[in-house]
């Protein structure tokens, strides 16, 4: 069994990653911390976990972590960087559920998130956690930075169509809608359930940390990959939909898009590419590790990429346990295998 | 015209006074204080009233309340009790949309809301604001304590039955449900999206504060009034709605409590006596001053009734605007003549 | 492996069964019928099971369904009547998610279903499948009624009071809330969006064909046991909240409730009585086969009872599988065991 | 006053026109038709207009419409076109709710609408309800064709681009989202609560009625006018939001663009241009006659739009009533300058 630790588990990515956690064949949560309820039985703060887990809270200074085999951090950004060199160095692998390792360029890092870089020399070696695009680095990697809710969505629907030069990556539209829990476990009034039911608007239109790692990414596959990025805030719990935009150019504009889609994803266990002609709905995939994708040519020189995904699970904590059973040699899958529910 | 000010007004309730207000042929909004937000203009807070009022907040020490006819206390517990007493001896009438002067019990507020009356002489003289029951009082008033959401609703619904003694009122029943900006406008885990969306559940079970509000009406129709009284969160913004159940009495066996209950409210033009049969949607009321209610014998010696109310509107802002009209001998439906909005 | 038919796939409860019999250990989907939608693929109408089943919906005229171990009928009442004889003849196990064998009084049920029954001589030997008070029975049964989603509510809830006489069963109040899944997949105005968002209200106040499900069940407990059964409709997908009030006895009053519940649900897989003090949330069970129970004296002699369930899980299809398990004699959390999904 | 009827008055924009006639000062409704609900109180279907009017629904073959100023189609599309022509001809206006008089080309009406046309001589004297864009024929026009609501949305953001050759129009996209209510008023089961609760998704990529809508206004600003339109689901009542998107052209690079929409709206009343850096929310439109604007460069090539309004207000009744009121030469805001109610 691989020994497991969690860092900061009272929010909704580590609500989501004990969720399927306790229903791991391979994996067993040891320890998992919390300063502010150490000492609570993590069933007493999510009743919804009674009968799956006696654990409780541990203190972080007190926290065997470094006996654990892997500690996920699920914490707001900033703390993974103070704390994965020590459980590095103990021979402990670290999945970082926040940012603190997804952006290569410190300084795109320290201007999205407005804090110095704790380990910059680290960087180097964090392999960007999303398995599509990247499997063979997390499979020898140590140490992980899970993408974004966002990008992960972003990322998957358009890099067929970059890398293979079909479309104007100077301009690609990123429109995209997210449930409200990606925006955290926490009292805000933004994220209010007066100011979020029955409301729709879009956010960040000045500019969102998400779009430097988009860029990061498909910028070796285009070198003026260029994407912009309209988030909106959607009245629901869970589910990110992403609308996307590009302008074919001539080679894209002759390629069977549907094959693309579908070679570029085949034996993809999940990433799921629809049908022609469909459209995607959020709970078709809800609590599951699935991205569900649609292709449109919609005029003769654009196309339409729509991605739905679960920003919770494929989102987070079901893509960074996807990341460790790559790291443990494990099936891909161990763990991530249930259906979504629907209704 | 009718000089209004504001103390607050930045909450869901301040929002719906304003919203309102600028709608009233007869007042007009002079002045409006909030600490945190003076100096900014109102419309940028609440952009829905973009076009309505170019007034900013004022800082509440230099607002000229005292030269408005009525101050409303759309305020915390605990502010308007600091406050009254000043703005009372320069001749301004005080409306407090929060519970400093809806108990007469200083016992009772000093329990419920935890902190030490501060004005405990100005409670003989606060009428409470629910002009079904209480008109003539309110008339007279200089100083009204608008009532609480849940007891508009459990009140008007069970006042015609305990009047005439047809109900056992030493167990009444009233399990109620709130919409989620019946708790405010602020930050608050337990009231954010995704904690509350997809979501039901009862709270407060040891009492709530509303309960001795509620008993401390109809003790005076009879004695040994008790009313066990369960509150539930509801997934959705606006609305109350109340099932009320009681034991008839061998009177109330033979009453026709349809009859009773459109007796009792004939006239009244904020409260609709249902046809039998009917069940009232929360949204039938919504953003109106209106209280719908329905009444079913559903066993022999059982009586049903379903009350619904716009926690914000009747439960709140209007109910206190309408006791505004009946302070200044204006039509009492002056401003609150709008229809629901459905769907 | 338990070879497994669904008679009318193509609603909410079917669906629910797919999704858990897809990842259930010891059975398999083998035929699944929909006149409506003979030869489609179920994963084109459920897109969710994309990569979960490869099965088609068969016709039924055609189906092999007497070749299975167990056939589920997730259809409208009245179709698995007229199938169960054929099929229990050809030594195939039957578990009907409607009320055709629910109600042993064949007047009851041709009053509420309004319907003439098909085989009034199989009720006899139809065991009503709530497993916490029915275990033995179902074990037993080749003809299983599997309970409706308020009745088993309701019941989990009153069965340990009503049966040791603690409370008046007389005037026991079942005031419940459900999602709008439970009105089923269909067309139909009164289940629109438009209709249940924003939205709250009672229905059925005239009675409603579960009352009688519920009373049959406790007059065994208690002869006089009358349930006044008040259903309201919730602006959510899944879940069901029972609020259930009772005068207490004087036994009742000196009892520790508490305890009584622990005792009465100790071993149960799938009833969590909560600590005291606890007022369980519908999400804390979602898409979960557990009900979760609190139970609250909140005067001294009156009780309330907190029940939430998933209508579609522990309230239909998960609660149909549990009684397959014990049909079968395996593990009777085989393919139940995941955890709630929250948030 | 205008006497006003309404032909199909029980979908949601006919509830919306009710709702607003009601309160309207110039207006008085006299007639309200319906095949299906002759004879019944308005009131009844509709209890949120208990106290505001007393009309019953008339059967359409009696109906004394052309004793009306007014009648408004609430109609499926093709109904109107089948009545206009005897009311015209009584010399009653005609204001349709519909699609039927939208389309100036028959072909393009018979492509989207499934229906051969009844009265295309009709179609050249019909003005198009957009009074922003539009106002000086709809003063003058005795049959008035009310926009669709996503169209409305989407030419008041493009057409000061479009008008002034600021973009390329060409490669224009209108990302937009509607709250279920655009649906109408009927049993569907891809409405239904339980199938757009907790779920978005984007429809119609194979195109949709409004497309064509939108380019026969746009083309006249300019010929190459080419709009990729996108609609999504959004788990919500009331709201339409718009996202549109464009690529400036040499000339729109170097516009003040917040100025370009201030003064393209200046002395609208139903056209709110936000700050510059704004995002609009659709709460604060709902149940308001108001359109909220912002515009966004994002890039130095790039411009975003964001629309708001309330489908069932600016998106068809409310609009249509601005029509009429033109029509009539009364205050273009009579009975339409309520407050959106937030939240």
């Amino acid at each position: 069994m691989i020994e497991v630790g969690i860092v900061g588990g009272t929010g909704y990515t580590g609500a989501e990653l004990l969720r399927l956690l306790v229903q791991h064949p391979h994996a067993r949560l040891r320890t998992i911390t919390s300063r502010g309820e150490a000492g609570l039985r993590v069933d007493a703060l999510f009743p919804a976990l009674r009968g799956h887990t006696r654990l409780c809270f541990s203190d972080p200074e007190s926290a065997d972590l470094d006996r654990c085999d892997v500690v996920f951090f699920a914490t707001p950004h900033g703390v993974a960087m103070r704390h994965a060199r020590g459980l590095l160095e103990a021979g402990v692998r670290v999945i970082d559920l926040a940012a603190d390792f997804r952006l290569a360029d410190v300084a795109q890092f320290e201007r999205w998130y407005g804090m110095a870089h704790a380990c910059t020399d680290l960087l180097a070696q964090a392999a960007y956690g999303l398995p599509e695009l990247n499997r063979s680095a997390i499979r020898l990697a140590r140490l992980v930075a899970s993408p974004g809710c966002y990008p992960t969505s972003v990322l998957l629907g358009f890099a067929p169509l970059v890398r293979h030069g079909l479309v104007d990556a100077a301009h690609l539209i990123a429109n995209c809608a997210s449930g409200a829990s990606g925006a955290g476990r926490k009292a805000d009034l933004r994220t209010a359930f007066a100011e979020v039911g029955e409301n729709f608007h879009a956010y960040a239109l000045d500019g969102h940390r998400h779009c430097s790692e988009i860029e990061q990414w498909l910028r070796p596959m285009a070198s003026d990959a260029n994407c912009l990025f309209v988030p909106h805030m959607l009245p629901m719990v869970r589910g990110i939909h992403s609308t996307l935009y590009a302008r074919l150019t001539a080679t894209g504009a002759d390629a069977d898009l549907q094959r693309l889609f579908e070679e570029s994803y085949a034996g993809e266990r999940f990433v799921d590419v629809m049908p022609a002609a469909s459209a995607p709905h959020t709970r078709s995939v809800r609590a599951s590790n699935v991205a569900r994708i649609a292709v449109h040519r919609v005029r003769p020189d654009t196309v339409v990429v729509l991605v739905v995904l679960d920003n919770l699970t494929k989102g987070a904590a079901g893509q960074a346990l996807q990341c460790m059973n790559l790291m443990f040699g494990i099936d891909e899958a161990s763990g991530l295998a249930s259906a979504p529910t629907v209704p």
